[in-house]
């Protein structure tokens, strides 16, 4: 399962509105008869692509899944679980149920009562963080939102002039040029567009093709090449955009968190001290300090090079 | 060595002007014979007091010394040389070489010439942190100064309305007593006086007598029970203290930053983000991003319950 959720995590990014789904075919011998991620665009499905690699292979394997296989018919070709059920897997290992209201255990069912041996739960924490924008959308009707920060030690993102190259070194801009590949947009705010003039593209060897859409939150005149968001709320509008990049600057974060609509945080830490200079974020409508806690988890942190990374993510209850 | 280090570094904010230094003796058949670390006030020296408790067994044994030790005479005793020299121990294990010109090698050299086998340099690097005060002292001509910040995500330390109980939990909280048990003096400025009236003692069961001199950084009339510092550059003046620590506020940290006299940073990071507030520090004259670079390392980070522990040290080239 580790495997299948490697082949997914590398597909984030590119298969909204679809799941990034990872598949693995395994032999009763234990070699890889097939493996496969959902398709840039969504389409064909990981299952699909991993059977049609095992061909009669599949015959009496396993067939390792992040998701449930699909169970709704689609004029685009035929559902995952007759694909399987052609195919002659024996045993299918699903990571976790699909919440789409069309599927929702009716594809593992429809599996085993056609004597299936279907395992559910293997893999799924670490398959619902590969997924987790999709799921977001999916629980909250709208992307999963990731803000970026870079910050000094004392928590600023430049000098009053707005100098702000560099706070952070290569290696944490290399990780930000990761993370923008496996996002579906980016966003800034007007005031970064004009001090930065930002391509927010992906630099990195192999993965250029990779640049997600870029969307400007403001209310003004639009700009080419990029799309309109005239409120952090507009992200309920955005059905294909499973992961959300707000990459700056400290209006369009303040707006975001504000709003309580920020459910990662990446914040690059440089180990220096700027003192006077701009602060990362405004005024969030918090009137109280112990109102402040118990929002946001540490999830990780680790060196890149001379900087740290901190991911934060918000903590909500089920219903949120 | 270890456990020599462990001995001097918990009596480190109680020997000034004197080095916390640690001693241990060591039987040929490897039994701990005696130890010791500098007393309340500098004396006894460590070597001593181990080599009391030692007596007659010390003879054929090894001394582990965090410090060379000493060798010029003085009023209140003699020379540990002259001690270790009577004792019959026949190996010395000194850390580090006395800074101090008055005995500078020559503690060491005379333990050699009188056919002692002495050998320097083990635990150097652990001896040299937990005597850093005092060697900064010797170096700089005053104390090692420590920045306490207690921030949150976003590098806030309060409200603006200047609330600020509790970013950090009990936890942190609690390390920061430590610290202070290790600090001969506590700084604060006066607006932290006026609104937190801080008691500033050690509330840690058995650490309770480890309360340090408490002083206040302010032009204006004197508190009783605070001694009275009218700039960071006054701390030149401290000769009997070895660590200080400086606590707070906003305006106290940016007076030490702009001198450039902080050594060590203890940032104490809170999962929250507060959003607009009070800054941790001010204008420390930086004019371009890249002169801030280069100047701090992190030295060691850990959680403490919810929050994290940074440590950062100024890097100074051997001549500042």
């Amino acid at each position: 399962m580790a495997e299948a959720v490697r082949l997914g995590s590398a597909a984030r990014g590119t298969t909204a509105p679809n799941p990034n789904v990872g598949c693995l075919i395994v032999g009763a011998d234990g070699a890889i008869l097939g493996e496969g991620a959902t398709a840039p665009g969504g389409r064909p499905h990981a299952e699909s692509i991993a059977l049609a690699i095992a061909g009669e292979r599949a015959a009496g394997a396993t067939l390792y899944t992040t998701l449930e296989p699909c169970n709704h018919q689609s004029r685009r070709g035929p559902t995952c679980t007759d694909l399987i059920l052609a195919s002659g897997v024996t045993t299918v290992v699903a990571a976790i149920e699909d919440p789409d209201e069309r599927t929702a255990g009716e594809g593992l069912a429809r599996l085993r009562s056609f004597g299936i041996d279907v395992r559910v739960g293997i893999g799924e924490a670490e398959s619902r963080d590969s997924m987790a924008g999709w799921l977001t959308r999916r629980r909250l009707g709208r992307p999963r939102v990731t803000l970026k920060l870079a910050l000094s030690i004392d928590g600023k993102i430049a000098l009053p002039s707005g100098e702000s190259k560099w706070i952070t070194g290569e290696d944490a801009r290399a990780h930000v040029h990761l993370e923008r590949a496996h996002c579906d947009m980016i966003l800034v705010g007007r005031g970064t567009l004009a001090a930065d003039r930002p391509r927010l593209d992906v630099r990195l060897p192999g993965l250029e093709e990779r640049s997600p859409r870029r969307a400007l939150l403001s209310r003004g005149e639009p700009v080419d090449g990029w799309e309109m968001l005239r409120s952090p709320q507009d992200i309920f509008g955005l059905h294909d955009v499973n992961d959300l990049l707000v990459e700056g600057g400290s209006s369009t974060a303040t707006a975001f968190l504000a709003e309580d609509l920020v459910d990662r945080i990446l914040l690059y830490r440089a180990p220096i001290i700027i003192g006077e200079g701009r602060q990362s974020v405004g005024y969030i409508g918090l009137d109280a300090i112990g109102d402040a806690h118990g929002r946001w988890e540490p999830r990780d942190g680790r060196q890149l090079g001379i900087d740290r990374l901190e991911v934060y993510e918000r903590v909500r209850s089920p219903t949120r």
